[in-house]
């Protein structure tokens, strides 16, 4: 058989199409529904976001309370309950079970989910795993009702079955109920309660609860009260765009002039900037139809962008998680010795994306991760105030943090410290590396940022150790000399006649008395002013 | 605004569906369209995995030349050409530029693309950095044409146009050319050349010539010429059926009992372990249409199956690299002072997916990466004789090779050491952990086999480096004796009046003799035999 020649006809007889319900089917690790741990704390994410998006678009104050129920070996039954604005029945097949679709996937701005993939995701992992459909109740301003949706997998359709109305405001926000098999309730480092820990601690403005197999409740209440200012939609900026992009958005505009089109479509540009950019494209009539727009034109466009001074994009796009709370959260997970935070100014990613970086160090306490009984310096991830858990290996995140020169900090080796850095991405637009949404591509002007965000975070770490560190020196010092006042005492005691123990209480006195400054006292400054103290001394 | 309530009726105002090819189109870098290096080889990996997949299905010793011109500031025309069987010109659209079809996902067996999106990949991003189509020269058996190719983002279709016929049998095989921007070509780790390097080195059966943008040719040539085992496509395992696939396989079939259904669809299955099903399954009427199956029969069939003592998979769905080609691969590339090379036994996956792995360990020479003078071990890794360049970061090959223990194989630092890994996977589905297909899933039962390999690898290296540590260590010894010669020749010719010279000239001799076997063979046992010279001189 194998030496017969086969021939493209034959080979192309079994060409098909197939949709993409059908890939994730059978691809579903790249969905992060690999390992029934992760499997678990996969869904349980995809529903949080989800409701985290929805109430704060709506502009309610999130509570979300997710229970897990064992059902069987390997099998649970998730609810999440939210009191967001719910989803009108005419969209929830499509928002639901439906790969590709939703309201985020256009929008730019800064949201948690951006791909339309997640919670369809969900209704296919729960299909393929205990053939069930997903219970939904969803309440919003204008209906109340029930249904059970489950995917046509062959053509990524939603199946809706068993709609029932609800009284109109007898329940407002949504209900997810769906059943996984495959999967495991553990509580580890990628664990539900661990991923909605950290979901609380950079969302202060949410209320969550979860109830867990066991039936124990886990509340993290809300700390803040004030919903976070909400990003706004922006346009995109001109520094920002390809020629694809370009043509694609002249294509479908309204705008009757290229000129217009500009002004209208994208950040920053002005009746100015046109007149800047006629000069330097004397060949393109810029009063001409966009629809006639070629990519020629897109490209000596997009060139000519670069050759002109702009101004930033609008960074009110993006919501941090904001100083205090990065710290709150470190010493609410960590309980370090010592905590530093930056937060770095906007910048911009392939050319016009605006994107921040916040980091903070931690040292002692239980910073690190402990394994066996060692530990380890650790990294923990966020984008979008979305902990990421999984796929760190190839994060652009871990990527920066790890190329740290750590022996500059007076860490000798970032394996053996107990160190966590935490760095928290927002923007506009999160480049992803997988489908999954748990790392962040390594685009240089990212990992360049964090880099410098945690460099100067280490700086304020370094001066804490060094004066560790002159302490310790100082404490040794003291120590030696210690040891040798009582050989001393009774040495000069003999000398003199003077009773040793006279002898020893003064010259351990003095000898107090010149380190007590910097014995008392923690700060660097004053171990290095102590330095010279016991320099001093040495002479 | 951020006050204001929105309702779910306003925000879904925004719902929209999107196209798998505008999905990608928005978030490229999950194609492996990250980094211009990476997406230039990105591109050549795609076409080459297609070229080598047709030419093997067609029964062709696989010739491919691949030519890169510098077209402008990042931006690059590749030509791939092949003698393989063409693509009839009713589907070379939709193979070439419709993102999820091709004839390849459907199949059980072993295949390098299994996905139906790598070559509507680079139209796409061929067309999104340079607004241009590809061009296809194609000649099958029964025709031959040229055409250009593009995409229609917004619903995943394509667009093929200037068809023109050629003059039929005028050309057999496929080319291809397509222009990308944002890229660069190096001579790197992650650069086209080492790329082909490596796929050539792991397929010896074919011939590839790389034409570089310098004009500089680099051949790859064939070295065995005869087609490897062509892997059979098989049918599934029931070990390795979910409910959900034997549902879906019920519903398709055209059996019409479920009994005969199962015999005629799974490998393995007779009219014994028939008996046996029904025996544990009284409850379900294996006489019934497959169609009128539920989730219920499905799953209880599925448990019913893990009761029962089945043979395995059939493993000549596989094709390896082969042993010998793993030792002259390794060879090749880094000139090793050492190599070892394991090939373990086939294996199932989740239940019933065959795989198998190979594993070479070399150590020495050029093994290992150096970075800035620095040695540390690395590891090469294959997933269906291609080579994986990227995201090694979260791949379950790392994964299990760095959980190794080094100290027990002699090894003190991985990180450290000249020492290469190579480990390859072979299956009939290989668990990608992404779309980019660039590293594999850390299943556990794959994980677990390639860690069996290399510490199977690693046993061969501790003999050969105890080997050497005892001829060091003997080295030591003679020289640590031969420091004490000339002292004690003088001693002695005190005591014995016998000129010292004299002594010492007997004394060496008699210590070069008993040192010289272990010092003239390299070889462990030797050294070991050494060892007990040494430790009879020592007494």
């Amino acid at each position: 058989m194998a030496e017969k020649r086969v021939s493209a006809e034959e080979i192309f007889k079994e060409f098909k199409e197939h949709s993409i319900s059908e890939f994730f089917r059978k691809n579903r690790q790249m969905l992060g529904y690999a390992g029934k741990v992760r499997s678990l704390t996969t869904v349980v994410h995809e529903y949080v976001t989800n409701t985290l998006d929805a109430c704060e678009e709506a502009g309610v104050l999130p509570e979300i309370i997710v229970k897990i129920k064992s059902t069987g070996e390997e099998r649970y039954l998730l609810k999440v309950t939210d009191n967001g604005p719910g989803i009108p029945k005419k969209f929830v097949g499509k928002a639901l079970a439906n790969v590709l679709s939703g309201t985020k996937f256009q929008r730019y701005m800064q949201q948690r989910g951006q791909q339309g993939i997640g919670a369809a995701g969900c209704t296919l992992f729960s299909q393929i795993t205990t053939g069930k459909k997903i219970h939904v109740k969803s309440g919003t301003d204008k209906e109340a009702y029930e249904c059970d949706i489950g995917i046509s997998i062959k053509d990524n359709k939603p199946v809706v079955e068993n709609i029932a109305d609800l009284e109109k405001g007898s329940f407002k926000g949504l209900i997810v109920e769906a059943e996984f098999g495959g999967v495991k309730y553990e509580n580890s480092d990628h664990g539900v309660a661990e991923y909605l820990k950290r979901t609380a601690l950079v969302n202060p403005h949410i209320s969550v609860r979860l109830v867990d197999p066991e039936g124990k409740e886990m509340a993290f209440p809300r700390s803040v009260s004030e919903m976070p200012q909400r990003p706004k939609q922006i346009q995109p900026h001109p520094l920002g765009l390809e020629s694809s992009d370009l043509l694609d958005f002249a294509h479908v505009t309204e705008s009757t002039k290229i000129s217009s089109f500009l002004v209208d479509s994208f950040a920053r540009v002005t009746q100015n900037k046109i007149t800047e950019l006629k000069r330097l494209l004397p060949g393109i009539d810029l009063s001409k139809s966009p629809r006639e727009m070629t990519w020629d034109d897109a490209e000596k466009l997009v060139l000519a962008f670069r050759k002109i001074k702009w101004i930033g994009p609008e960074m009110d796009s993006l919501s941090l998680i904001g100083e205090k709370q990065v710290e709150a959260a470190i010493r609410n997970i960590l309980g370090p010795e010592f905590v530093s935070v930056v937060e770095r100014k906007p910048k911009v990613f392939r050319g016009g994306i605006p994107f921040v970086v916040e980091i903070g160090v931690a040292y002692g306490g239980s910073a690190g991760r402990v394994t066996d009984g060692a530990v380890s310096g650790n990294i923990l991830r966020f984008a979008n105030k979305v902990p990421l858990l999984f796929d760190g290996g190839t994060c652009g995140i871990s990527e920066a943090v790890k190329g740290i020169q750590w022996k500059r900090y007076n860490i000798d080796d970032f394996e053996a410290s107990p160190i966590s850095i935490l760095v928290s991405v927002c923007s506009v637009y999160i480049p992803y590396s997988g489908v999954g949404k748990q790392s962040v591509a390594q685009e240089e002007e990212i990992v360049e940022e964090i880099r410098l965000a945690v460099m100067d975070g280490l700086r304020s770490l370094q001066r804490y150790l060094s004066g560790i560190k002159n302490k310790n020196t100082q404490e040794s010092k003291y120590n030696t000399i210690m040891r040798y006042v009582s050989q001393l005492s009774a040495d000069l005691s003999e000398l003199t006649e003077i009773k040793s123990e006279i002898i020893e209480k003064e010259l351990k006195s003095f000898v107090d008395k010149r380190y007590s400054a910097l014995l008392a006292d923690e700060k660097a400054e004053t171990a290095q002013e102590g330095s010279a103290v016991a320099e001093a001394l040495e002479d």
